[in-house]
């Protein structure tokens, strides 16, 4: 198995200090992570939230790529209805060609109606834009002859796009799906797929049967590099700590449905996909071995990518390296 | 006096090196350049010219900002009618954040004909569409309440942009100027002006004298470290060099000229603006006493911040920190 994270920062208005805090402390964590074994960092890109969460997740992905050496640098998810996609392109490259090829590059068409409002963007566009614009930026990417485009959103003329992507054709594409339908889609479309930290087990391990069977019908062979699974992680030593990591995790979930009233990847939020009231059984609550049986049963399940929810204390993530990853196929690094 | 870099890196599609040669040359030269005692870079922002310019500037300068830890990290220019204000205002915050306060804003309105061509924008939009923009990006950095915009060109509803600026109230902002009007309107307006690299020092002098009575008019005071006047550099030590310094430099100004139909700054290309044929009298060229007694000359007119155009070898920047910055009111770092 491998291990990325996936989360944001904050970096509010009106902070007081005098540089963010909030990045730096993400910064100080990636390069930690970096050197604890973890595959990638996945970023949030939100906008106009008034809680200072990432909006311009290229650019910290870039200085990001300055500060580490092997450690892949995604974004979970940039929302292509709001970018112009060739200046998305010129953008998702120069970082891939900075980072020496290591952008896993996010995508997704919006969820949140409120960001939907804001940009002015018609909710129902977004599957429309989504698709012209993942036509330009791949055109943008792979282009090597001028080209126009006149579609419905954009428009250019006699234009070729720098500066080249490292990784041949292009970096990996990833994209959140929930529902069977789109996990299907994802599969055929040739995307590598995010599943969200939000569904139960059983109903994980149906998305992981869905996936394959796609990727059968589509010729795809099936590569479980190409499958992250998000999950929020908590090491939990005693019963008392347990029921409270349960209890924080569920209000959690509750403030998100209530605050954007939808959860990414949850079409319709249908409860089957969270878990079981007073369990919060989507995510890997316990101490180490309870946090490696459950793992152990998602590698039965055969995933083998998990994006672990940036906790909020760093010293989940150092245990989680030399306690638990060294016990799944050698990944993490041992400290002395 | 002070001494600044501008240019660019050229990262070109189809070019065989695994990693971006000019990028990385470029970040080398940056980094070098600090330590030489240089104050600022400032990067060029082109599209579509197939010829491999930096195209996601703020990007590129996000990665120098982790690279290095006092050059200012400045854009010459951001093009706004190319892009959306507020995901801009966003990218720019984020760097003025990153690299702790370090960014000065070059912004423009447009001049090549081809971009404005590739982008599908009127020419004749450029500078209600620049107004536009300039005023949302200002709003977007300083205000700490909601707001909606709807514009000719741009909308948005009840938006708060993150994360905050580092500089307050604002990262400076620059732009060029050429014709008398220009530069009365930049002085006006609060904005810090760019002196391009092509008109001959009577003209530049009078720009000068222009900008100061705009300011007294105004009732801004002047400040020399608002003013920085663009010169390429070369140290040729003989007649021979000299000779061949000025054709190529007379060459190259040609090719731009035929390349794009104008100059950034040169309204109109009135020819009393590039320099008298065959001295190529715009540009530094000479021994080292040759370009010191030029740049007292510019001293004299009232400029203290040169930016020089990033010459094709690093040496040139060695030779005019070590040799010429410290003959200067101390600037550069002597080398043992």
């Amino acid at each position: 198995m491998k291990f990325g994270l996936f989360g944001g920062a904050i970096a509010r208005r009106g902070d007081e200090t005098p540089d963010s805090q909030g990045y730096g402390r993400l910064i100080d964590l990636v390069q930690e992570a970096e050197e604890l074994g973890y595959h990638s960092i996945f970023l949030v890109e939100h906008h106009f939230t008034g809680a200072g969460q990432i909006s311009a997740t290229l650019n910290l992905l870039t200085y990001l790529a300055a500060k580490t050496e092997r450690i892949r640098l995604g974004t979970a998810v940039t929302v292509l209805p709001w970018h112009d996609p060739v200046l998305l392109a010129e953008q998702a490259a120069t970082l891939d060609l900075l980072s020496r090829g290591r952008l896993d590059f996010g995508i997704g068409k919006g969820y949140r109606d409120v960001e939907f409002e804001s940009f002015r963007v018609p909710k129902e566009e977004a599957q429309e834009r989504f698709d012209e614009s993942l036509g330009l930026i791949l055109k943008s990417w792979t282009s090597d002859e001028r080209f126009s485009h006149d579609g419905k959103y954009w428009r250019y003329s006699d234009i070729v796009v720098e500066p080249p992507v490292l990784q041949k054709p292009h970096p990996p594409l990833w994209t959140g799906a929930g529902t069977d339908e789109s996990i299907a889609r994802v599969a055929g479309a040739g995307l590598n797929v995010l599943f969200d930290q939000f569904a139960g087990f059983p109903r994980t391990g149906e998305r992981l049967r869905v996936w394959r069977a796609a990727c059968a019908r589509s010729g795809r062979p099936f590569d479980p590099m190409q499958v992250g699974l998000a999950r929020a992680v908590v090491i939990a030593e005693d019963r008392r700590a347990y029921e409270a990591a349960v209890q924080t995790r569920e209000q959690r979930v509750a403030r998100m449905v209530g605050a954007y009233g939808a959860l990414p990847g949850v079409a319709g939020n249908q409860p089957e996909t969270y878990a079981e009231p007073g369990r919060a059984s989507d995510a890997l609550i316990g101490d180490p071995e309870e946090v490696l049986r459950r793992l152990r049963e998602l590698e039965r399940m055969g995933f083998e990518y998990i994006l672990i929810l940036l906790p909020d204390d760093v010293e989940t993530l150092r245990r989680f390296a030399r306690e638990i990853m060294p016990e799944l196929q050698g990944e993490g690094v041992p400290v002395a």
